[in-house]
């Protein structure tokens, strides 16, 4: 337990919030993990809470219903941590919790190189852990987890026996939470340099202390693995690589050559890095620049692949953002069509909250018609299993990625 | 060319249907592929053309769209066959699309057993084709197809090489395009037994010409993969396993032992010889009976799994059967949570067109809660890639797998 910890640790002394009279409990007896501002009484008291106070959550019956944490600054004003309204929160959760998270990935990956917990769905509020071998990062993207950070890593480290646990505080909720942006090693040592990550028969370079937000996203190792399967013997154009996100799987799936395109040079030199681990260096070339003016320059030069891959930022990461976004969408498709070989694929990629499968199938479409092509869709793929959803909050799975076969 | 064929062969001498003056000609010149009746001017010349007929599809402006063949009884009254409208359909045709649709399976698959051409989206109104290697059945649904057999089954044996072409009639919409039922070998001698299927590495016996319907799906392959991958070193229950669809897959990817369900007698003696061809006979068990009953009875019994998987029929296969299939899904999902081992998994699957992924999900999701279990949501899939669809009509994907892992 923090020191600084502002939450009475016993849970007898524990604050109550109460749901409104007309809010709907059943939703959350059922396994929904929010409350909105809304369904809370807000009284005093509550509005005083600090944010990420432990408090235990009633309905308008007096009922207890869980543990929550709460924020009363936030439109989610509160989360359920634990359905025992009488649950301590320290070591022994933690370790509780992250055993169930690692078994599932034990049984699902050969190595230790996965999202080790992906916030609410592995009961774990706003915190995302990701694990690279001997090394986790951890985002506390909640005050709740950032008050109780110290037996969350003692947790993780008895669980998982990594050796080094670094604090990544650069996600954009923390703002939300009242939470400083901080990186920092918080158990162990950090590695010297980029650390080599096997997915799909490739290795991956991640620099998870580089501060160039240059680590590595594991949720589309899926559709790496599915667009793999395409490239075999053909040459492949990856747009917005990153590290080498689809090129390097490809190359590992028998790609003749890839060519991996991203507008930042760290992230291309350790794609450059992961080519030359896998044994591919010989068959990768990287062309930096934004992405829409070297799509634009590869169609003036005729160029064409057999596999296109664009897995660009959330152009449309809220509902504001969504119309543009949608219309940035189509452009990506509009401008990469033209650059398939006749019965080659495309690949297309969103990891836009806001646009839904259906607006982002929609965009593609249009955009392959406008730029002079038909397809077929073959694929449809979202974030690996190592990224579970509760299944009251699907809707708003973020990855999509489309696989179209393009007319010959 | 069948030589009772009605239709017209000169181009020059084909029918022209006409759009109504308001009808909207830009999604077909997109390639959306179909004209439905109240878009069309249905004069009596029209109205008198026989199901299958080809005919010259124009705008309101006479302006050619494309060729199209029609059905003045079907809702559905003309589909897109060639954006070229003097376009000869004859097995040179049938060769260019066969060898496009081929070309992309060829990609994907190590070996020659797959969906070949999965209609619309392989440029084939109304027509599937499944291969099991040396053999391809082929089912003509659509009144054009069955016209033009003759040249479809020349041009599928020059693609593949096939040495056997079987005919299968009893697809619900050939009643719909008044054809009869009918199967019938109409190339080369029909396989004396059950055809071993390689897939996932599993052995599968496919009864081709049994007549009982225990041909084989492929559509489930990426799916049975996936559930495999949750098998590993567990008890599986397959309910509604047909020829041992997700069970054999599962004890290809190391279960310790699966137990297949069926209502179908033939269906589990399939099932039972694929397991042994397998060399999986001793990990292998069978249970005949009404899949719903059998899941009360192992839930009196107390009957604990790590993977439950129910891969039920269309429970919902039109608009009118939704609300009933979605209790249905609901039932399924509520008597086989609690056979779930904590922390195993649960693999609900729909076949239901009407069922879109969001009703399907949240049924499912319902029965799990009421069945007194929770869990999260690891995966999400849908037929596989030699099912195409075309993006205008992916809305109506049918198939969707849902994987849950439940609480401890």
């Amino acid at each position: 337990m923090n020191p600084s910890d502002p939450i009475p640790a016993d849970p007898l002394k524990r604050p109550v919030v109460r749901l409104r009279p007309k809010a709907e409990a059943r939703a959350l007896r059922h396994g929904y993990p929010w409350v909105y501002a809304d369904e809370l009484v807000l009284d005093r008291r509550t509005s005083a809470l600090p944010p990420g106070a432990l408090a235990v959550l009633e309905d308008a019956e007096r009922r207890p219903l869980g543990l929550v944490t709460v924020n009363p600054a936030s439109k989610i004003v509160a989360r359920m941590l634990d359905r025992d309204p009488g649950a301590e929160v320290n070591e022994a959760w933690f370790v509780a919790r992250l055993s169930r998270a690692l078994s599932l990935r034990d049984r699902l990956y050969a190595a230790p190189f996965y999202r080790l917990a992906h916030a609410e769905a592995d009961g774990l509020p706003g915190v995302v852990i990701d694990r690279f071998g001997e090394v986790a990062v951890v985002q506390p993207n909640a005050a709740w987890a950032e008050a109780h950070l110290d037996a969350l890593v003692a947790a993780l480290v008895r669980v998982t026996g990594v050796s080094a646990v670094i604090k990544n505080g650069s996600g954009r909720a923390r703002g939300l939470e009242g939470l400083p942006e901080e990186t920092a090693v918080v158990h162990g040592a950090a590695p010297a340099g980029p650390l080599p990550v096997p997915m799909n028969g490739a290795t991956y370079m991640a620099d998870l202390t580089g501060g160039q937000k240059t680590g590595l996203f594991f949720d589309q190792r899926e559709n790496h693995a599915f667009a793999a399967r395409l490239a075999k013997g053909g040459r492949v154009l990856d747009v917005f690589t990153h590290v080498g996100g689809f090129a390097l799987a490809a190359l590992a799936g028998g790609a003749e050559h890839a060519l991996a395109v991203d507008a930042s040079a760290p992230a291309l030199a350790l794609a450059g890095a992961g080519a030359k681990a896998s044994g591919f260096a010989d068959r990768f070339a990287t062309r930096q620049g934004d992405a829409f003016a070297v799509l634009e320059d590869l169609g003036r030069e005729g160029a064409l692949f057999d596999l296109v891959i664009c897995d660009p930022p959330a152009f449309a990461p809220a509902k504001p953002a969504l119309e543009a976004g949608l219309r940035a969408y189509e452009r990506i498709a509009r401008l990469a069509a033209p650059l398939v070989a006749p019965g080659g694929s495309l690949v297309l990629c969103s990891c836009s909250h806001a646009a839904d499968l259906s607006a982002f199938r929609n965009a593609s479409a249009r955009g392959i018609g406008r730029g002079g092509r038909r397809g077929q869709l073959i694929y449809t793929g979202f974030a690996g299993p190592d990224h579970p959803v509760l299944p009251q909050l699907a809707e708003s799975g973020y990855l999509k990625a489309l696989a179209f076969r393009l007319d010959g």
